[in-house]
């Protein structure tokens, strides 16, 4: 906590309020009834952007991370820096059909229809200790199916970690109890 | 020079020559004759992926970069990695529709068929100084296309890099000479 503490002095100006007002709400998006969530205007801003990453790597800082593994194509961007920032790998999960070489895969049924995942058979090792990000958790159906992708290799352990989180949808309940869930913002 | 020679001290092991080793090789992917170059096998690995960004955003350090644009997907990866790196925002580059708010959109013809690629309207602000990062510069098509979006946008200077760049396809060419281009490994 202490740390926490120090980078938001240094941070000085920003607070997760700040990072909530930042992100762009687009109603009846992609369908009717749906407010979506736009980060493009969060991300773009430097401080809004060093604010997630500081913030999020504080929280898993010595918990010896090994492989972030990101969901396509959002959960690349913060995903990537993550890594970056706690010395691990990155690994993507992708779309089907996306990554070349053998690969695990997984139906999954999503908010706006259905879809699968994929990851590479050789992307992480037994015992490795996975950090798996994404932009959004909503009904928790794209979480549930790249943990089950993610259960192929035997990992030691598995965090999530959200930037926005959906909290009328229940995703938590969705991905299960068994998980250490953390979300920067809430709705 | 003096600081990226320091940075290769203190990595210690690992050479240029090791990142083109990491990459593997997928031959007739995603068509017969293409030899496509995998690099989820260099960034899984911890060394491979901080030297990648340290290395990378060295080159850049001090140039006043405000925005990286980062090509939608891979080039997320990385992207959002080196603009946290930099301390500048994170813009995406995206496929068709995916944006939701307002943008500018461009056709272009690609290795592989014909394609266009999206920018929000609101991403960059006139005078900015733009890293534009992709993984790979092939024939040019989408890096040209990507330019032609970013000139909506005023911008004071555009730096280009790349991972990996296949030489055999000029891609350089296409993209002109009024750029300053980086690939970390050529093909």
């Amino acid at each position: 906590m202490q740390a926490r503490k120090k980078d938001k002095m240094e941070e000085n100006i920003i607070t997760i309020e700040d990072v909530k007002a930042s992100i762009r709400n687009i109603p009846d998006y992609p369908k009717k009834g749906i407010q979506f969530k736009d980060l493009t205007t969060a991300i773009k801003q430097p401080e809004i952007f060093h604010f997630l990453i500081e913030e999020i790597s504080a929280m898993y800082m010595g918990r010896g991370i090994t492989k972030v593994v990101g969901i396509e194509s959002r959960g690349f961007i913060l995903g990537g820096a993550l890594a970056a920032r706690l010395g691990a790998g990155f690994v993507p999960i992708r779309k089907p059909n996306k990554l070349p070489a053998e690969r695990y895969s997984v139906n999954y049924m999503l908010e706006y229809g259905e879809d699968s995942i994929e990851i590479h058979k050789d992307a992480i090792e037994p015992g490795e200790i996975i950090l798996l990000h994404d932009d959004l958790l909503a009904t928790g159906g794209t979480s549930k199916a790249a943990l089950e992708l993610l259960s192929h290799f035997n990992p030691e352990d598995i965090y999530l970690n959200f930037i926005v989180e959906l909290n009328f949808l229940n995703g938590r309940k969705v991905v299960g109890d068994d998980y250490d869930i953390s979300s920067m913002v809430h709705f």
